[in-house]
Formats: C-alpha cells, structure tokens, sequence
C-alpha cells in the first residue's frame, strides 16, 4: 500500500493517530490507540523474549527519560547531537540537509562538516524544496536534544534521552552489584527517547518521541559474548562496506562461516545471525525484503567499530529503511562515563588485571517495525484487505460474534468472557452482517473468528458447537465451544525456543 | 521500616536507583532495576484487568508524553498549575509552602492566593527550615510543568504532559468513532507524568518524572456508569468532608447503601467500593490502614464535583498518604477542549438531544503504590525479613536452586528454563548456602523455592522429586519436578473477577 493508504487504515481502526489531532496535531508525535497500543506491547514483549531471553544474565530495566546535563557531555551528545540543516533565505524554509542533497549524495553526509555540505550545495546548484529558489545556506547545526529547566527555578538544565543506551552505560554498575557478577551482563531497556527533528515525516518513521528497544551487552574483550555454533550454517543478506564502495549495491547472501572467514568477529556474526532470525522467523518479515547494510568507517559514529544496519523495503516508503542495527561500541561508553563521573568502571579478570567491558549493541525501533509489519504484511487480496500479522503478534487473537445478536448474545458473550479470562486477547462485536464483521477482523490482523448461531444454542446435533473460522485460509469447521480455548491458545504459542 | 531502612533494601536489591547515580543522582528522578521493574509491570497490569476490564467499552491507549501549548491552555494547566512556595531572604533556600506551613496548617493551603499564604508565613513567625532566619517570603508561584523548544530552531512550545488524563480527553472523538459509539466509554493510560517539583522527597511519593495510572469514565449524566448492586452492604472506610470540617479526625466504615443515603450519587459510591475492593483484595493492603478521604470543596479543584483520595497508613512515612483517588470531574475537560480546539465533543442522545459527556476519572499512582506495597507487606519477622506480596504480584514467582551447585545444576537449569517457558518468572541461583538462598527470596517477595538435591538425581524412591517451598509457610513438601510447573501456575492465578 501506498503511506497515505495505510496511514489512512490505521487512523481509522484506532491504531495510531496524530498527538492532539482535534487541534490539527503536532508534527512528529502520534499517540497509539488501543490496537496499535495491543501490537506495540507484544512486540516490545517478542523482543524482549528473545533477545534478552538469550540469557539468565541480560536484564530489563525501567530508567527515566531525563538525564542530567553531566550525562550528556559524557556521551558526547550535547557536542554532536545534531542535524546538518539547509535553510532557504527567500521563502525562510528550514530542511534536513540530507534530504536536500539526497539525489546529489545518494550515500548520504555522514561525516560532513557544515562548510563541506555548503560546499555542495553550491557546486550542486540545488534549489530550494519549498520556493525553488537558489539561496539555500548551511546554518550553525541544529540540536535534536530537548532540554529542560530542571530544579527550582530552572537554574539547572536536564535532557529528554535521545537514545535508551545511555541509561543502560548508567546502570551499570548498579547491576554489577545486583546481578551475579558474570560478565557478559546484558542491560535492556524498552522505553521512549526523543529527538526534535528538523522535519519529522513518514509517519513513524521520523518522529519526536519514539520507542527504542535497545540491549547492550557488557563484555571482556578477551571473552566475547557467543559464537554461531549450529548456525554457522545459516546464510543471512548482507550488503558490505566495501562492495558500496566500489558502487556494487546488490545484496549477498553469506553464511556466517563466511563472514567470520572474511574477518569480522564470531561473536558479532553470532548476534548479526540471531538478529535476522528474530526479523524472519519471529516477526515473519519475507526474507527477500531483508538485508542488512554495513556502514563505512565515514559513516558510522567513530566509536562504533563495526555497524550493520537491519534494512527491510518498504512499499510505502519507497525503498530499504532502516528498522534495527547492530553496534560494536568497543569500550566508548563506559570509559566516557568513568572518566566524566570519577567512578572506576573497570573490571577486575581473574588474573588481576583490569579491563574496561567492551559494548555489543543490538537496536530495534519499535514504531518503524510496528509500521514495517503493516507494509510487510498487510494487503488487499483480491476482494479482501487481510493483515498476515503472526497469530502471537496480533492485538486480537480472536473475534466472537454472535450470528444474530439478540438471539445468540448471552451465548456469545459467555464464551467471549471466558476466553479473555483465559488470557486470549478477545474481541466482541455484534453490530452488523457477519462478512462486514469478518473483513473488520481481516484487516487488523486477527487469525480467529468465533461465530454463535441457531445450531449453537439449539437442541440438534450441533447443540454447544460453533463456527471457527481462520483468516489466512478462510476455511472455517464446527468445533465445541468448550474447545475454543485450547485450540486458540495453542496457535498463539511463539516460536522462540524454550531455552537457551 | 523507616524510609532508609526501606529504601536501601529497594536499592540493594535492585528495584529501584537514583537516575544517574554515578553521577550523584539527579533530585526526584529513579530509575527501576529488573525487580521493580517487574513489580511495576505486574501493579499496572493487576490495576488494568481490573479497572479497564470491567468493560468492553474501556479501553488502553499509550499516547505521547508531549503535547502543543494550546492543549495545556485549555486545560487549565498553564494558567493553574503552579505550586505556592516560600524563600528565605537569607540563605536563599526554596521551599514548597503546604511544606513549611504544615504544623501551623495541618489541613494544607490548597486554594488560597500567594497573599493569603504570606500573611500567614507572616502572622505565624514561621522559621526557615535551613537557616532558622525569620525572613521567609512568598515569591511568584513556581510553574509545575516542564517546557521544551519545540519545532525548528524551538520557535513552537511544548510541554510534558502533568497528568496522564488530559490524552484522554483529546482521544475522545477519536475514540468514538473507533469504538462502539456507546456510552458509557472508558480511555485509561498508565504512562508517564512530569512535574518540576519544588522540593523532591519521600524516594517515590513526589517525583519529577512518574508513572500514573488513570481510567477516564466518559458518560451521559442522564445515564451513570453502575450502581453498588450486589455491593450494597459492602462496607468502607471514610472520612467525610462535613466531619473534618468539624474537627472529627476519625474514619467511619459506612456502608454503599449509606453513603448513597447520604446523598452521594449512585455510580459514585458504586466505584469508591470497587476502588476499595482492588486495594484490600487485590494488592492486600490491611483493611485498617486504608481510607477514602473526602475533599471539601475549598480543596478540590474548583471543576471537581466530588472528591475522594484513596489514603493508606505508611510507616515509612509516618502517616495516611495518598496512593490513588476518585474524582467527579463534570463535564469540564471536554467543554473546555471542545471550546478550544473547535471541535464539537458534544453526543446526539436518542432524542436528538446534545449532551456533553461528563467524566468520571479513577486515578491511581504507580510509582507510590510500588513503595505502599514495600512498606505494608516488607517487613522483619524474627530472624527473617519476608515480603508478603500477593503471588500474581511477586517480581520472581519461583527460585530454582541446585542444593551443590556441581552435582545439581544440569538437573536445576533445566527445571528453571521449563519453568521460564511456562511464563512463570524464574530465578535461578546457585551461589551461597541454601538458607542464604530462601532469605534472598524472602525479602523479595518471591512466593517459591524449589530446591534440587541428590534425591532428585539419585536413584532413590525421591529420583525426580525436588523440595517445593512456600515463602509464608516456610513449609517445604517434596513434589514432583514435573508436577512444580502446573503447581505454581495455580498460585498464580489473580483474584480479579473472570467476568463483569
């Protein structure tokens, strides 16, 4: 579907709507509805399960949003926390530069320096977007953190995190004591971090205040985190920094026997690996649309050693969008935040020696693949608009209805309060004719329908039995309404594995 | 336990941090570790189940922490939402009025002007509390909310959201054509408020940053949400308005059917025992530490109808604090929107009547009931300190411990991923003695142990058996490993209703 189309369908279904929208919205904010709020949790709870599932050591913690100023010199984000931006002196318009220039330097201007880029917007002779005029200029950066007065008076300043991350580097110490001491120590954090964008656009994809899952897994360097043992086999999409360098822009299949042989680190392939299993198998995004980007030394922070970029194409964006990444961040962080906060953030081998952890980051935006899953998944077939979203992904897992309300509502609604009792997200609709209640199901992605009718309630052969029917076959059979439960809960059951 | 005593044990275990703690701390901001983070989880899920599940019309939504100026004009907040407070011409301290003058105001200073509270300041001889000088004075009020630059180059103004429920209110015509289109419709967030407090204290009872819980009952007046049926002898415990004012400190316990004689509205009472029921039935909090405390109409804002606060005796805190409340908000926040915004918030009745709905709201803080649950049921017995957490609560639900880590834990680790698969949250632990171990879980709240020895493993008549452990008991019986699963699922189960 095109943005506007699926934008419109989610609106109108009370997934996600402008912040405010009965005063016209506020640019890059959304607030989430009750089934977009249904999806947003389990997929915070997918990734959560199998990612910081992986080990009895990784944690989730639940830090605050705002941070000290001291927080954010450490981390480098009061310094560099900025957008190259282009302004227009005719029409007094203010753009990203990057979009700007995204025909001229398809690569992008990471890296750059303002004179640099104005050096290309001149030598490029690009117009304005808004007025076409040629007097665009590069202004002093713009800064994406918003700060606040903080403390009587406002007389300190604090920070809204423009990255969970952060909170974790803080934690961790603390979770040094509280946990059992093992290294590696894997710190979550599903929460909000905001960034005040020059133009926020693609619906979820460019927003003010966004949900990040993020883990960071705290490791000695001598002793790095994992190795792909049975999945040294497994192939994953990869576009490589070298290959975009000599302008090769297809993707490669690699197995991960073969990315470790060319040079980067097992541990690393090991997590590149489980992450794209997690995109595929987990949250079923087809394989063909995946692949994940490498960054060149220019392009990446400088203190990630290595990054690869999880991309899937989106429809409705047009192109690859980054959902996820994968981040070596050597020993930056903590050795920024010992050093800023005067604690030792080292720690002590068995040996004696002492080694500041090296940090793996695995990095996941939860609103863009909420968005990913309905450009993904979500089409109109035929005479139908059905939403193939995993039955354990869905914000309903079933629909009870009764076939003709005033008839079968007593029966209807039983059922439908025992089945949100035994824990199956339930919904209950009587209104209008059964195929209109059915095709409402389809688009929001429920895999069951329930319906009550005459042979329910009646005294025939039938008598206690209903319609089940599903929404990827549209086969429907009459099972006992005593079984529905069962049957349901065992189709919701997630494939991440049962252990380690 | 005293506060400290309290906090350190919260700290020590991991529940809960000052945010930015290497860096000392930033006032009125914490971050959760992986248990509270746990706790919090379970109190807002035990609170929605019980609250919003009471109707299908009720509904969850996660919207934005940050909204346009116009929408905290409208509401009042910009205008209001301030907090008196007195300086000292001396030292130059600030602090919050209803704080310094609370010896000489017991009943706080809620509704009087700058001016009145100084000529109390002044007619008292109250002291600073810093430096003891009697040069206190009453200075501008000190605005609450939190702005941030918001837009390009911060030309627009935002704000963090003061309370959860004003999302509500502007989700409302949205919701409504989401929803069913009947009334009455209910819109709960549990999501995050900001307050740029004077004086930050009491750990997690005023807090900058902090999590609320709020249900948004929208209705027609003509038509009110419920009435106390089957609960009609239901006692609880009050303290009306008419008898504080005249001095009488002590609570009643009336029945529903009584206080509806008295003349509260039906629906009102109806919900003040349901609220009362969730805080004794559902979270434990001791029956006689509770209380409903009736605002008069010099307290309550001046568009709150009816007002009662949810109070429990905190030792820690040395008095009746509030945790959660009800309040009659009329049909205020949707005309002041609806004016504002321009759009019509009013509903067609069936008589082609328009009607704006009014609101009940049932308000309830995470943050302080995460602490209420600490100091009621945390506590010293004899030789072991024992959380007694309701089981559905407990961060940890069951800790599986090899009895020798060397021989036991192939067997151990095993049970406890099986347990984890389950959905029930495990602890494994294999470090210290096993006594040491039950402790750990004691203070904790953890409601089971299972403990694998050489019976497990052996040949013996207990091959395949473990020693299950019940924290409140401290009995310990010798179970079945594969029987612990289905043992502990059990207890588990909450006490909400599995229907309306």
């Amino acid at each position: 579907m095109k943005i506007d189309e699926l934008y419109a369908l989610l609106r109108r279904r009370g997934f996600l709507w402008p912040t405010a929208e009965i005063y016209g919205g506020a640019q890059g904010l959304y607030d989430y509805g009750p089934l977009g709020r249904a999806l947003k949790r389990r997929l915070e709870e997918a990734w959560s399960a199998w990612f910081v599932g992986r080990s009895w050591d990784y944690y989730r913690i639940e830090p605050t949003e705002i941070v000290p100023e001291a927080v954010v010199r450490a981390s480098g984000h009061l310094e560099n926390f900025t957008d190259p931006e282009v302004t227009c002196a005719t029409c007094h318009g203010a753009f990203r530069a990057e979009t700007v220039l995204e025909k001229v330097r398809p690569d992008g201007i990471d890296g750059l320096t303002p004179p640099q880029i104005e050096e290309i917007v001149r030598s490029s002779h690009v117009r304005c977007p808004n007025c076409g005029a040629s007097t665009l200029s590069v202004p002093e950066p713009f800064h994406l953190m918003f700060d606040l007065p903080f403390g009587v008076r406002g007389g300190e300043r604090a920070y809204l995190l423009p990255e969970t991350a952060q909170s974790s580097y803080l934690a961790f110490a603390r979770m040094r004591e509280v946990g059992r001491k093992a290294l590696p120590l894997g710190i979550a954090v599903v929460g909000r971090a905001y960034r005040n964008e020059i133009a926020p656009r693609q619906v979820l994809f460019r927003m003010r205040a966004f949900t990040q899952a993020e883990l960071q897994i705290f490791f000695d360097p001598a002793e790095p985190p994992g190795a792909p043992g049975a999945s040294a086999s497994e192939t994953i999409p990869v576009l490589r920094a070298d290959r975009r360098a000599r302008g090769e822009g297809s993707t490669e299949r690699l197995s991960a026997a073969e990315l470790v042989a060319s040079g980067l680190p097992a541990f690393y392939v090991d997590h590149l690996v489980h992450y794209y299993q997690f995109l595929r198998d987990v949250l079923g995004y087809p394989a063909e649309r995946l692949r994940f980007l490498e960054k060149s030394e220019r392009e990446r922070a400088f203190y990630n050693r290595l990054q690869f970029d999880a991309e899937l194409h989106l429809e409705s964006l047009a192109g690859a969008k980054e959902i996820g990444a994968v981040h070596y961040r050597g020993d930056y962080d903590l050795t920024r935040h010992g050093a800023a906060s005067g604690r030792d953030l080292s720690v002590v081998r068995a040996d004696g020696q002492r080694v500041v952890p090296h940090v793996l980051e695995l990095t996941f935006g939860i609103d863009r693949n909420l968005w990913a899953l309905a450009d993904a998944l979500l089409g109109v077939e035929g005479d139908r608009t059905v939403w193939r979203l995993p039955p354990y992904l869905a914000p309903i897992a079933v629909g009870v209805f009764p076939l003709i309300a005033k008839e079968h509502r007593p029966f209807a609604q039983h059922l439908a309060e025992e089945l949100r009792s035994a824990g199956i997200p339930t919904e209950y609709d009587e209104a209008s004719s059964i195929g209109r209640r059915y095709a409402r199901m389809d688009e929001v992605g429920t895999p069951y329908c329930v319906t009550v009718d005459a042979g329910t309630v009646g005294d025939g052969p039938e008598r206690g039995t209903v319609t089940l029917r599903a929404r990827d076959s549209k086969a429907q059979e009459r099972v006992p309404a005593a079984e529905v439960a069962a049957r349901i809960s065992a189709a919701l059951r997630p494939p991440w594995p049962p252990s380690r």
